[in-house]
């Protein structure tokens, strides 16, 4: 029988577990301290809820859950004969999230009667993706969500770029940088190309231009019917990565044609004015007109934060979508939002040795135990200590005292106490310390005090 | 489009997350001050390590996803001809977790190299199952496990009483009642029977007593072999939910010619002798020699929490098991462990009335947005309150001042700031205290150390 966890899932041990949770309440910190709520939403969602929202290749990477009983009840032979395509939507009826910006939208319009707004969620759960397992790519991995919903206001955006600059600080990233661009620029682009109906599929690709390079990307675009004249308009975005060219000017200059591209870019500069006004100028905002973001439901600013000198890359991302919750059914909301990737984070502060120390065992005091001879005034002692709240432990075998000695050591232990029958006679126990080594004995009934005064002082 | 969550599972608004947060927070301080180390398993597992553990009940209500891809290639005709049974295996190999026991054992198995024993470990994480969703019973529910495992102490079973009735001390829960029982006296009756192999099918049976009634059970157990001379033989036991008898006596003498009864009994009274000497005898523990729990891998005492006066019925149970490791691949390890149900918890809670008053927002001063005007000079404020760690927002949007005050209103924002055309000119800002109406000018330059000193009373 297998004893390990599936590809592309993690089992967590109790230090990273520590680890984890620094990252988490750093982050839910900074949220809270913005005035941001927490909401949570369950695992599972209708399949409906999910399909439709990331694309044609996020739909094929949606969990997909097993109707209960005799599932097969409703495949006739014939959507057998047909294959997996046809018996797939009769057998399943759920999937696990794949990220919480649509579970949110739904939240939003299931509970808006009984939501204020602008509504400021924050969201920190773990989704799901049928990815193919590799390198710090998971399958099931934490997001940690805030998003601003009810309002077009640039303070949003702007506090999102503050966010990320005020986690990055509590968690000692000093090198990173935040990538910002707005989706009605690429819209621009693509009237410009007039493809303006196939904006999504010019994201799509310029999305993979860092993986599989501009040529691969020209022949998407050329197989998706982008004419070679529309190409060749493209041609000088794609040569932007190459070139040392001020990106503002230069797209400027490239759409002073489109009247459309205005809004978006008073938006960004709406956006920067704020960040000056707040002299943020030293959080690292780059202007990149080839971010793009692979989820369909941006319409407006879009970011992405990239960790410099680390393999992990991409960690954290988000941008404004004006119809995500038209989808199910109430209009006119405009949201913006971004996500931290824990994962990544975490695989990032590794990498660059930012975790401070952290010790999962809070243990402070271990009582050695010797058997039935005294076992009740030991269990009684281990209660004294408890209730002056002292965390403490009673070993639970009668083993050789080093055995549990290297148990006290393996947990970082401070103090290990004997009573023994000779400490029982004299009422004392004596107290070894486990990082000098010394031992002293002390009057049972000064014990609660005695580590009293010294936890505190270990904090 | 379906806009509600699914059946059996729930969303939670942010007073709820706070409240369940309360419960989590609460049960993880006790875990802690008893030695226990957090440890976190991923939601999905190889089937094969779910399954079989549950009986055949628990089998059905696993949750399966569909393979990924073409996920019906490895099935024939002739599979499909014979239905979901045969199917299923050909298209599923992940399940998600039932509980957090059984994937504790199997991390136990797999890391065995990196622990030390007895490792106590703790784990706060939801739970799947696919039972028909009724009030009270969902599909998605977290489960808190506190386990230790490489021992055969009974200071174990003495420590899970002693931190039921902390965790129930801190949450204000006093009427309940702990049931405590042992497989090995079960064991022993299923012996008396002569159906000593039956044990699985006795407890199964006995464990619905309540639910179904004393002659259904009768009926299941002669359905599964068990001869009406064993069911006479029966009868007093399933008779002493009725009587007024001592059940420890009765069973003592029912048992008296079973020899394997003894260890069962001893293991019992060397709990409540621990317990005796802890004075927990405000602990409200009580022998059902009827308690049997339906799941497969108990072997030793078992214990369930019931909460009196409230429809929740059970919060709590667990018990020891000598073999579930063995499954895995690892022999000779004796484990115990118990768990909470954080959601029954909080609806008995919420049924009682037992919840402190908490307010999911955290925001201490809405500055009100004026507009353009002053806009600039508003930001710089809002970023100076937050450098002095005072929770602070700008309303996103220069709509009425009325709307933005009802924001506060709604949220429990405790200060609301006017920063206007005038107040900018003396460089003051207009102060609301929301609860008593009063209003008052501070100077711009003492707003930070105003709100200080006022947050910290707060608190």
């Amino acid at each position: 029988m297998k004893v390990t966890s599936l590809k592309g899932t993690r089992d967590f041990d109790p230090l990273q577990v520590c680890r984890r949770n620094f990252i988490i309440d750093n982050i839910k910190e900074v949220f809270c301290q913005f005035g941001f709520v927490p909401i949570q939403t369950p695992a599972m969602e209708h399949l409906d809820v999910l399909l439709g929202k990331y694309g044609t290749e996020g739909d094929q990477l949606v969990f997909k859950i097993i109707n209960s009983g005799d599932f097969l009840s409703k495949c006739s032979s014939e959507d057998f004969t047909n294959g997996s395509r046809s018996v797939l939507p009769k057998i399943t009826k759920k999937g696990l999230r794949y990220d919480l910006t649509v579970p949110f939208a739904r939240y939003v319009v299931n509970h808006q009667h009984e939501l204020y707004f602008p509504f400021k969620r924050y969201q920190i759960q773990p989704v799901w993706r049928a990815d193919r397992p590799q390198k710090g790519r998971y399958q099931e991995f934490y997001q940690c969500d805030a998003d601003v919903i009810g309002t077009e206001s640039s303070i949003c955006e702007t506090e999102i770029i503050w966010m990320i600059s005020e986690v990055f600080k509590k968690l000692g990233i000093t090198d990173y940088q935040i990538l910002i661009n707005n989706r009605k620029l690429l819209a621009a682009i693509a009237e410009k190309l007039g493809m303006a109906d196939h904006l999504q599929t010019l994201c799509v690709a310029i999305d993979k231009l860092d993986k599989i390079g501009q040529q691969k990307v020209l022949e998407e675009l050329s197989d998706k019917g982008f004419s070679t004249a529309s190409l060749e308009i493209l041609q000088p975005i794609l040569d932007l990565t190459k070139g040392t060219k001020d990106h503002w000017e230069f797209l400027k200059a490239y759409l002073v044609d489109i009247d459309s591209a205005q809004k978006g870019f008073e938006e960004l500069q709406e956006i920067m004015d704020n960040l000056a006004a707040l002299k943020l100028d030293k959080v690292p905002l780059k202007f990149d007109p080839l971010l793009a973001r692979g989820l369909n439901y941006y319409t407006g600013p879009i970011f992405e934060v990239q960790i410099l000198n680390s393999k992990v890359g991409s960690v954290s991302g988000g941008g404004r979508y004006d119809n995500l919750t038209e989808v199910f059914g109430l209009k006119g909301i405009s949201g913006v939002g971004f996500s931290f990737g824990m994962d990544r984070l975490y695989d990032a502060m590794d990498e660059l040795n930012l975790f401070p120390v952290l010790n999962a065992n809070n243990t402070t005091v271990l009582i050695v135990n010797f058997g039935l001879e005294g076992h009740m005034e030991r269990l009684q002692q281990l209660q004294l200590l408890r209730n002056y709240n002292i965390n403490a432990e009673l070993y639970p075998d009668a083993t050789k005292p080093k055995k549990q000695l290297t148990y006290a050591n393996k947990k970082q232990i401070p103090w290990v106490v004997f009573i023994g029958e000779h400490e029982l006679q004299q009422q004392v126990a004596l107290v070894k310390n486990m990082k000098n080594g010394t031992q002293e004995e002390v009057k049972l009934s000064q014990l609660p005090t005695y580590f009293d005064e010294r936890a505190r002082k270990l904090d």
